[in-house]
């Protein structure tokens, strides 16, 4: 099974994320941005890392505020999402495109239109060549009842996409092809 | 539409990430480890953050090493690559589950069995509370040319498979839903 590589790095197909709406305050006007970077970073407390360009108002907004928000659209809400990711708010005034609400933090709008939202105060930020990292500690999770199963979030409820690279697809949730933490437990009693 | 706080925020659905499997050195030692906590984290030069929960041999031997890979499994390889997740190298031996190859960096082992294989040198590292967080910059991308269309990944025929928590489900992709950077254009035309 001959393996070759790819010399176009920036392209290479990893990884598949959710994508989100992310929420800042850019001059004290709520601003959203399509976000497809981000990942769990910590256990406990729980916390999470998002990656934003730097030419974004959305990264320059954050670096001010110390807070933004991770909201999840559903599938019937691909165009507007993807809206969010074309146009700039040096140009476009974005604040109204959804009905929006705060938790506690102030400056980490929360978009009612989305079945998920996490608001965030930022504890780490790392500066990269073109992007800023940050890692968000979760003080806050907001669902809409009818996605929860037995009180938790449930994918299949919340019926999310994913973005995959370097094809620039999104994707819905396939098949349920296994469970974590269970599945390799036959191979463990075979190797035992 | 009424929402609801969610208590136990550890367990919030935020967000769907790519199952892989982390490759590292441990002990002078191939050693793997399923990952499911990753993103991409700079567009130029192209690099990716992991986290990996500071207890496993894993984050010690890339603490060492400074250096990691990404293998990218198929949902044939559900099975082993929960195992990988579920074993401890402190206890098993997981140096030769799989075929080992390597690239430029020494030190990150890469799986045979996955189409997609990423090495990484640690170019940032941030110790949160109970995780690290590894910023690699991708150095090389390795690919079974059967999974490329016009000399790139494709995620069809990579077939790969997402984990969502706090279900701890893994899923295959589901229908293409739209085009990033596309979907949203007919808004933008509108609103204009």
């Amino acid at each position: 099974m001959a393996k070759i590589g790819i010399t176009d790095n920036v392209f290479a197909f990893v990884p598949i994320t959710t994508v989100t709406i992310l929420g800042s305050h850019v001059q004290d006007r709520p601003n959203f941005m399509a976000l497809g970077w981000l990942t769990r970073c910590n256990f406990k407390p729980p916390m999470i890392a998002i990656s934003v360009n730097k030419s974004n108002q959305s990264c320059i907004g954050i670096l001010e505020s110390g807070e933004f928000s991770v909201n999840v659209p559903t599938t019937d809400m691909v165009s507007i999402t993807d809206y969010t990711g074309l146009v700039s708010a040096k140009k476009t005034d974005k604040s109204n495109l959804f009905e929006t609400f705060y938790g506690q933090l102030k400056r980490a709008p929360l978009i009612k239109e989305c079945p998920i939202n996490v608001e965030c105060r930022v504890a780490e930020k790392v500066e990269l060549a073109t992007n800023f990292l940050f890692v968000g500690e979760v003080v806050g999770v907001h669902a809409e009842e009818s996605v929860l199963t037995e009180g938790r979030p449930d994918p299949e409820k919340v019926n999310p996409f994913v973005l995959s690279m370097p094809d620039n697809r999104f994707w819905s949730l396939g098949e349920c092809v296994g469970r974590a933490w269970h599945e390799g437990k036959s191979i463990k009693r075979n190797i035992r």
